[in-house]
């Protein structure tokens, strides 16, 4: 793993952004340690997800054949953007479920989307590899796969070390697991005393079932939320990299995610999507253990429909 | 200037952000060229205004005494953020018309900040300069300074000659006029055809009203408005580099300035205040002169306080 998540940071140097670690006074004020916001919200296509992307891509076999993936938004908006680049053909399929902002900044490519409609992102997953297979092309994992688990939360990891070297600390969103999965290999192998948390919906609680369980659960039941990237199963291989590494998994109603994205609206002025706001609602509702030294909260995207905004704001007036 | 440009880019490199150069679509089909948004509201301190005050401080011959400064917010931010970082003792003074969410930025900084009961930016800066006199400490002008104008502008528009070099228009909000002045001087010297947009509020005019006298108009009448950044007069550095090098002066109305703020969250998922927004209204309402080519539209800023943010959005529906 380690190779793979060098050679990736190495490919993705002048490809991604390098964004920004930020400090913020109020989140310290309530954690009593400091607190600074990794802002992949302001990474290309709005997502910490064309870091892994374009990593993976960049290693098929067969360009010529394209890609398939199916994804909550997010994923598809990397693997679009990419593929745009690369001249590959990529067919995204989404649930019907699938944000707005996310399904009108895709079409804005030219890929193939496919709208399977069936609600949330496993039963949309599950079409998309029946489809890959009839179609005799590749599928590509938004987080089961070792290219971009190395891409996305391995390359955020190393940054996070220079970025902060006496991190203590991170709190990320957990979807399907990819991004956890590299942060926290990378994270508590350089810091093995590190807490690191995971925060999910409450009525997906992939992660923390899996956990007692012992295996990864694949598939959940949909839920009704606009934290869709944090919505569905397990995979298999992140949960392999996370079992013995995660100290505490969070979790978050829909409304308590939508304070987090007032809060990073009031205090940071900036958009975020209530997946993101699984990272920072955590503190602002005291949920965490006590913090012990400096923390990360992994802000992992920004795309958010207007109307949706529109009534998450009218929530809190 | 070009020394100092490039001593400004060479000082600024680890300190500040290279903020990347995002391709709009919508903005590019409704402007029938290619344009992109440069994104100065991802940078430290949420403006472009850090930039300037960077390089400036890091010039000043005393810097025991610190320096008092007279900002709509932005600028004062910048400084702040720059003082706590070389230990400079720093006086922000606002008008009493300044956003809320600047000014609860500001005091975040534990610097010292002076809100005169005054409206707009021009009433607070003559208190400021009066103050700075009686306190025998340096006044920085927030763009009326050529280390202001090399810093922010002069900076931005090599980054820009880098992220685009087939560039051939850009607009850009103007208020003092140190942003438009160091980028014109950069753009126009490499490329001595490319269309350089200024855009300002119609209600205070500055730079149009400068070019028709042909001699800078340092004080305007106060605005209402939310975007207290490109409020005020002109400055005579600004107006000397500006005179001979604009193009075109693009007048906004208040709500014109507020469509393009619920644009870019609606297009971009991202959060302007509408001071930036003068650099996207243009398009949305088509204001500019016929493109030629790929175009710039300067993104300078975030920093807009919830509650008017909700206004904006609520003047919307």
């Amino acid at each position: 793993m380690d190779d793979l998540i060098s050679k990736a940071r190495d490919f993705l140097k002048e490809k991604v952004m390098r964004t920004p670690l930020i400090f913020s006074p109020k989140l310290s004020q309530l954690a009593d340690v400091p607190v600074y916001l990794k802002m992949e919200c302001f990474q290309q296509t709005g997502s910490f997800k064309v870091r892994g992307a374009f990593f993976a891509l960049s290693q098929l076999p067969d360009p010529e054949k394209g890609v398939v993936v199916a994804s909550a938004g997010n994923h598809g908006l990397g693997v679009a953007y990419v593929a745009k680049q690369l001249n590959i053909p990529a067919t995204i399929c989404v649930p019907a479920t699938v944000d707005e902002a996310k399904l009108n900044a895709l079409r804005s490519y030219k890929c193939e989307v496919k709208v399977f409609d069936v609600p949330g992102f496993d039963a949309a997953q599950k079409l998309a590899i029946k489809y890959a297979e009839d179609e005799e092309r590749p599928f590509l994992s938004a987080y089961d796969d070792d290219l971009v688990i190395a891409g996305s939360g391995g390359t955020i990891g190393l940054e996070l070390l220079e970025q902060l070297p006496s991190i203590q600390g991170a709190i990320t969103p957990c979807g399907g697991g990819g991004l956890p999965a590299g942060l926290a290999y990378v994270l508590k192998k350089h810091k093995p005393r590190l807490h690191f948390a995971c925060a999910q919906l409450d009525e997906c609680p992939a992660l923390k079932l899996s956990l007692e369980k012992g295996e990864a659960i694949l598939e959940m039941p949909p839920s009704q939320t606009l934290a869709g990237g944090i919505e569905g199963g397990m995979g298999k291989r992140p949960f392999a990299l996370l079992c013995n590494r995660v100290d505490e998994v969070l979790l978050l109603t829909e409304k308590e995610l939508y304070e987090g994205v007032r809060f990073m609206l009031r205090e940071h002025q900036v958009l975020i999507e209530p997946s993101s706001s699984a990272a920072i609602a955590p503190l602002l509702f005291q949920k965490q253990k006590k913090l012990s030294g400096p923390t990360v909260l992994v802000v992992t995207g920004r795309n958010l429909g207007y109307d949706a905004l529109w009534g998450i704001m009218k929530d809190g007036n």
